[in-house]
């Protein structure tokens, strides 16, 4: 139950052991081919994809890269680890940077990033972490953000590595520029692939302005795929069959089906784990529906927790990151995630508090956790 | 008999059906501390090690964004397709970047890196790829270039791409300061981990002047490990797995019989395959010992070649790269080859010589490589 990397199904492990093959071949282009063409369906985006062997953070990085030039205005929310590095990439790149921080669980509004569109009519992009895995914090407004944009056609970027595919993005619709994720998250594949997908408009912009700089630079990948359907550096071959295959499960279960999913099974464990005597650390109009974060109780020692846990129980949980380092921990709910990991989580956690000494309502927990459960 | 990816060992492979585990978790302490540990083995160092999730392009710009700061002088010799991405890269960190440019097939020699040396006394680092893939050609005289770097003290970088692990590397009695490799060449892993290793001189210099980048910056990475053996970014997992199992393939055999192997094989590669009546590309002084590449003869197709030696024998090699496209061929000589690499792709290429009309000799190239490959 780590929020990310998450399980990977047998199916999936299994599709790394294909003989190596050459990635200037035919069967590259075959398998190459597929994902980038899958990957545009779960971004629901109709641009272009690049399948980068990196993990979600390199591919953040190239989207920080290939899009901003010394001095350019960037809006974007900050409220934990993963927003703090963005914004520090983007500072990095030259960026006037105006960041709108929030205490960590909470989200700038959305009035608040009008007001900061509203005082700064020559911003270049808006960037956001969609879901800040280290607080389980989740920004609900993605689709509103266009309105914004579109007044100066800035640019639209969305880093969405913990939670594509485990929520609904609308690329196209919602009028994003770029996006990104890692497979190890809510795909359900092994880390080491990251994806990144560019709208027309971006991809422009990308190949008249190129980085200097090579691994990242995408404007050598557009290249290179329509010149050859090829990557201009040798790929993680064994983790892309396994993230072609992860996209094949996530495409035969459908989309909406397994989005439909991960939100009832957060719904089973925010409830189960509240009615337990937990509170959720993000508030509740922010609340991520892939990464639930909770509040130690009082003298509740992580690492005692956590071990106990894993060790009776089998159930890995992570613990806080930075300053909630022994404050929270965190409960994945991606990628397989189901029923029974939901049920057995509750179950576990209530019973490691009791040999922990604490008196908890388990019980009650399941029944409420299996009673959201029942539309599954 | 590609140069690169290369062959996997089962063994290798299956190393990556591991179930997932934390990389926030004393499994992956043991798992990573002993990766890097025979990373420096391998390279002879007693340096520390980062293995980079990413193909061998990211550890090489890793190690010129880490050390080249604007207006650096830089010397590093250019005869192919890596060298001159490789003096690419070094410009765009902003680097005086004196080439030393040969034709391909030919190497620099050391009277002129010395001369270019001599001419510039505040030189900063020497650059080399030590094995020119794209032409298969290979610097040879690595261990005196200290001489020259010696003098002031200068940064010496090895880029050992598809050579590392099938030629020696000797980190610390060479004068090395960096130095890296892909897994996916000599090391006979799967592509997507990249080791880079570097001494305690170029590791204070990073740490002290650290790239505003993310996802290559290796300070970063010196952090994380010396406060946790963790990396600072999720790395991919299986093929760590597969790549730690690669090293200890390779110390099993040990280093040294592992080299003599790769010299034997390509010895006997050269030998049958001049014998057959195919000239290799690279002057005699040049030629490397794990990647041959040779000429086509007159009107010979490259496609309808390496297509038939494809399909009718299942031997894969590499066509040119760049300009030298449908001139020459490749062969790799890296990883598992043995003497029925050897002989069967000596006699693939003859059998398919003659299947296009040419006449070939090759029973006595047969001969000629057998011989050759007594002595392993």
């Amino acid at each position: 139950m780590l929020p990310g990397p998450t399980n990977v199904p047998e199916r999936v492990m299994r599709a790394m052991i294909t003989p190596t093959i050459n990635h200037r071949s035919d069967d590259f282009v075959e398998l190459y081919e597929d994902a980038v063409e899958k990957t545009k369906q779960v971004f629901q985006s109709s641009g272009d994809a690049v399948c980068l062997s990196a993990s979600g953070t390199g591919a953040v990085e190239a989207g920080v890269i290939n899009l901003i030039k010394k001095g350019d205005k960037v809006i974007i929310p900050v409220n934990g680890e993963f927003s703090g590095r963005l914004a520090q990439m983007l500072d990095w790149a030259g960026a006037n940077v105006i960041k709108l921080e929030t205490k960590p669980g909470q989200n700038a509004s959305f009035e608040a990033v009008k007001e900061a569109f509203d005082n700064n009519k020559d911003v270049k992009a808006f960037y956001c972490v969609w879901n800040e895995t280290s607080t389980g914090t989740m920004i609900n407004y993605l689709d509103k953000i266009k309105n914004l944009t579109s007044r100066n056609d800035s640019y639209y970027v969305v880093d969405g590595v913990s939670i594509v595919g485990g929520e609904e993005l609308q690329m196209d619709r919602w009028g994003i520029d770029v996006a990104m994720t890692g497979a190890q998250k809510a795909f359900a594949a092994p880390p080491g692939i990251s994806p990144i997908v560019v709208n027309a408009k971006a991809k422009k912009y990308m190949n008249e302005n190129p980085p200097k700089t090579m691994y990242f630079n995408l404007s050598r990948y557009f290249k290179y795929y329509e010149e050859s359907k090829h990557t201009p550096f040798t790929p993680a071959l064994p983790l892309l069959y396994a993230y072609r295959e992860a996209l094949d499960m996530i495409l035969e279960e459908g989309l909406d089906k397994r989005i439909r999913r991960h939100r009832i099974c957060s719904d089973a464990l925010y409830s189960g784990l509240s009615t337990i005597g937990l509170t959720p650390f993000a508030k509740e109009d922010a609340r991520s529906t892939v990464v639930v974060a909770l509040n130690y109780l009082d003298g509740l020692e992580d690492k005692t927790f956590r071990n106990t846990l894993a060790q009776k129980f089998r159930v890995l949980v992570a613990g806080g990151f930075g300053n909630l380092k022994g404050k929270v921990f965190r409960v994945g709910c991606m990628g397989e995630v189901h029923r029974y990991h939901v049920m057995r989580t509750i179950s576990a956690i209530g019973s490691t508090l009791e040999m922990m000494g604490y008196r908890t309502s388990s019980m009650n927990a399941l029944k409420v956790a299996e009673e959201k459960l029942k539309v599954l």
